[in-house]
């Protein structure tokens, strides 16, 4: 993998990744020019001391690019410099670049003062661009490519990991406008947390009280079981799987995961991630051949904190949370799900992944 | 306030309140005739291992009502009785009845056997029509009938909390197509829980320690220093007072708490009911004149647990979250919110509050 670090002339940096080499001469450009958009790091945390978790506030974002113009994609290359995107013209595959209005960004402002405790939004938000393709998605990448972004990924997490005041690194996609997506040309997303969020933290304090008792993976132990029974399977390429998990919160929840407990992407090995590679297109080429259209999802990555403490209970795996129950009827989070926590699902894990497991994609995968 | 229980043909029950007495002749209908429908019982729970929480599955919730001609409304009086709704036609204000398509029910089937944990989906889903005005919204009701509300929700949290298999007892109301509604007569839902769900334990567990140390609420701490301070205040009854928390998730999120710390409606005292009643109404109005037209919102109430032990942690409260951020734009809970748990929110719940506060509605609320 060959990489180039390069900073926009408002200050932003931007990294560039590609398989076989990189030009030379790429010059960083941004849609705002040369000066940093005012206010963009005025996000705060405030406590919510009923929940136990912070919220980020980060009034600057109603600014943010909404639905704009077909004409114009601030993901797609320069072509005119008189209205420059966010990435030069040129030869390379991935590029990922600092967010024109971040949630979370270093340095932070100090935050205000309130009546609960307040925090700076220290860390980052980072935009991965899949591909110069704006009419490509990540599942009909070639296989070399998608490798190649699970090694940019990899550099990400372990280069903001490293920083002091990064204690997770959350890698994420969202698709579709059913998810709020604005715009449409693949791209990820990576927010870097000062502290570990409460997601994550919950699903690592179960894990690690599992792996206290029994000295192996939950994890792992369940991807075991989950090959075993195979009924949830959906397919397996060896080094990793993906199911849909008997507890399912999604009608549509695929979840992919190593299938060595390995804590995260820092170490993944050329195997594995082939694996990796070969199971996430499996997945999105069944989800968009399933009713012939593109199908919207939030996918999350799960892995260990970067909070400078052993992970032993962590294990790399994707969350795949589409919000489809079936063509054409979202499933709406309300009362239970969000009042309660408790979700309520109409359709079985069993029933969604033999129907996933159906698709064929054999032909598609060697592209 | 006069209560009569009812039984439909099919078996479920019906309980119809009124202020001023009820008839002696009504008999409860079913759009299911006298047959239960197949399946009712055939929900279950999972254990999801890695968040620590149960998922609930209730396949025969597929064929449920969903949006139906407007010629037929469940849940008017039935005015033909060869196309019966749910409730008979009469002088009653508020009814009550169990859900054709219970997620929780007793009995509840024996679940299946998975991989992981299973439990039965004992407890109760049942449907609370606030008037037999499909054309109202339970903003509009007026004082009165909203407090005979308070009432019912006071006994049906009493009358299902009492039973052995119910720890939890969530009343919640979702209002608009934006959180998935079907049905637009005014209504709402209680869900009886046998286990006392994450959200609402989570709270308590932040309630219970903030208690031990202080030996007073958190919330009610809470409360004192929002009047205090004034910024986030929407409306005040004395009694009750409504604001939106200096924590918000959500931009129009807001929390009607009672003054006292009561744990829960069942030692509601009268003058209670009267401010939560005038607070709750003065909330829904704002909220729907601030665009003039209704607004959706998913409102919840978090109360003490029915499961035996002594709650002096908790203290009622109604958390509304409104699904927009701004007119026209909703929120999508995406990577962020779903996969890490953080919420970005790109307004300031000051400012939310100053716009709802200045929504004037006082010359509505005697009505």
């Amino acid at each position: 993998m060959h990489k180039r670090s390069l900073t926009k002339p408002d200050g932003r940096r931007l990294w560039v990744y590609g398989r076989d080499g990189l030009p030379e001469t790429l010059i960083a450009p941004s849609p705002a020019g040369s000066e940093r958009d005012a206010g963009t790091r005025r996000s705060h945390l405030r406590w919510h001391p009923l929940r136990g978790e912070w919220v980020a506030y980060a009034t600057h974002r109603q600014e943010r690019t909404f639905l704009p113009p077909a004409e114009f994609n601030p993901l797609a290359p320069t072509i005119d410099a008189k209205a420059p995107t966010e990435l030069p013209a040129g030869a390379y595959d991935v590029a990922v670049f600092e967010n024109r209005f971040p949630t979370f960004s270093a340095p932070a402002d100090a935050p205000p003062a309130s009546i609960v405790d307040t925090a700076p939004a220290s860390g980052a938000a980072e935009v991965v661009v899949f591909t110069q393709d704006q009419k490509a998605s990540l599942g009909v990448l070639p296989a070399w490519h998608i490798e190649l972004l699970f090694d940019v990924w990899r550099d990400r997490y372990v280069e903001l990991g490293s920083r002091e005041d990064v204690q997770y690194v959350l890698i994420f996609e969202n698709r579709g406008v059913e998810v709020g997506v604005t715009l449409h040309h693949p791209h990820g997303q990576i927010y870097a947390f000062p502290f570990v969020p409460p997601v994550p933290a919950r699903e690592l304090e179960r894990q690690r009280a599992y792996y206290e008792q029994h000295r192996r993976g939950l994890l792992q132990t369940l991807v075991e079981t989950e090959r075993r029974d195979g009924s949830r399977i959906v397919t397996d390429a060896g080094g990793a799987v993906a199911f849909v998990p008997a507890f399912a919160r999604y009608a549509y929840e695929v979840w992919i995961a190593t299938t060595d407990p390995i804590p995260s992407l820092a170490v993944m090995d050329a195997p594995t991630r082939a694996s990796l590679a070969r199971v996430l297109k499996a997945v999105l080429l069944k989800y968009d051949r399933m009713w012939g259209e593109a199908f919207p999802y939030v996918m999350v990555f799960h892995q260990a904190p970067t909070d400078g403490q052993p992970h032993p209970e962590a294990h790399l795996h994707i969350e795949f949370y589409p919000p489809y129950r079936m063509r054409g009827r979202l499933k709406y989070l309300a009362g239970s799900e969000l009042g309660s926590g408790v979700f309520t699902a109409d359709t079985l894990p069993e029933e969604k992944a033999a129907e996933l497991r159906a698709i064929d994609v054999s032909g598609m995968l060697e592209s």
